[in-house]
């Protein structure tokens, strides 16, 4: 089954590849490696989840924000790539999580990603992962997530 | 000298490649590279360095923390190789330490990891590094490690 | 035009490429891939941008900080081309600002690292991007950097 399929029948929707909120792109490609910009949870335009973890929002709100995260990272794949069904590996899932003292769920958070990764890739969406607490995060976003890709020649 | 007949010569034993925590894999490899997860310092199934440098921790238990990351990452670039003299660069190593406010020693805690890395690979153990403090880590870690390496063909 | 010519234009000398802090390099080269080590605002030998964005320092002085980081990057980055003309992209920043709470003007202080990369490698220097904030950085350093590029053969 190709992804876009997949995608539908899933029922996800892949937002429009975000644009880069500075002075850089939101992908770029060398060799047979795709690499993401920093995604944050933006949803329509808007930070969707914002504040940090272990304060001002919960474990869920946290792993929804990673969840939206990851689908702006798998729109700039497909906007990268012309057709998904050309990634051949999710290699890397780099995750950042805005936390307040004593926060200590970020592996749960992440799994908003990993999971979602999981569901629309299967065996092409195992990776590696880094998980790690973040004091103060662009734009007040809840989750920042890169992600790195291999893509067919 | 093979790396295995080094590591019994330096009297190291790596441990079991451990497992990834959450929802991904503990290694990946992509063309020539392979690409560890976020490495903690468990050993023997447990985090044997909790907590915070520069409150919880000394500067001590930061470098042996670093160094048990950094074995974990070597067991896991066994797992991905199957043999460490296919290994022909560790590329980069990237180090979170888990810190309090005005911790400043990241450099020599991560020594930890570069010195056992110099001690194993040698010339070919000459690496990239980032050090970076972080203000909350997974499962209270003392420190966080991701290693890149060039495998051949 | 030639990179160095570039340069010269622009009326900026590069400097020496600074050496590591501790037991690792500077950069590696692995294919056509060249990774630097995190580079700090060193300028003559000395870390010339220290403290905390948001409490000790400006945004002018991130700005700064994270331009004089890209300056000693982009000096790497010619030690180990041995010529800036063979780079073809920049491939990532990585960028980490050492802040107090509250701080989230991390992209603009960034974009004095991307913005300086987009004077001198123009379009090959449309890159990807990571920015985030950091509670506690080695050697009390405003910002830490870390660039990847893509070279020719």
């Amino acid at each position: 089954m190709g992804i876009e399929t997949k995608l539908k029948k899933l029922g996800i929707t892949l937002p429009e590849a975000p644009a880069a909120v500075a002075a850089y792109q939101p992908w770029i490609q060398t060799g047979n490696l795709i690499f993401t910009s920093g995604q944050l949870p933006f949803r329509d335009g808007q930070i969707a989840y914002e504040g940090k973890l272990g304060s001002e929002l919960s474990e869920e709100d946290g792993y929804q924000a990673a969840r939206q995260c990851a689908l702006n990272a798998i729109a700039q794949l497909k906007a990268a790539s012309g057709n998904l069904d050309k990634i051949q590996k999710i290699v890397r899932i780099e995750g950042y999580v805005h936390c307040a003292d004593g926060f200590r769920g970020h592996p749960q958070v992440l799994n908003g990603a990993s999971d979602l990764v999981a569901e629309i890739f299967e065996e092409k969406g195992i990776h590696t992962r880094l998980a790690l607490g973040i004091n103060e995060m662009p734009l007040n976003a809840a989750v920042q997530l890169a992600m790195t890709a291999e893509v067919d020649d």
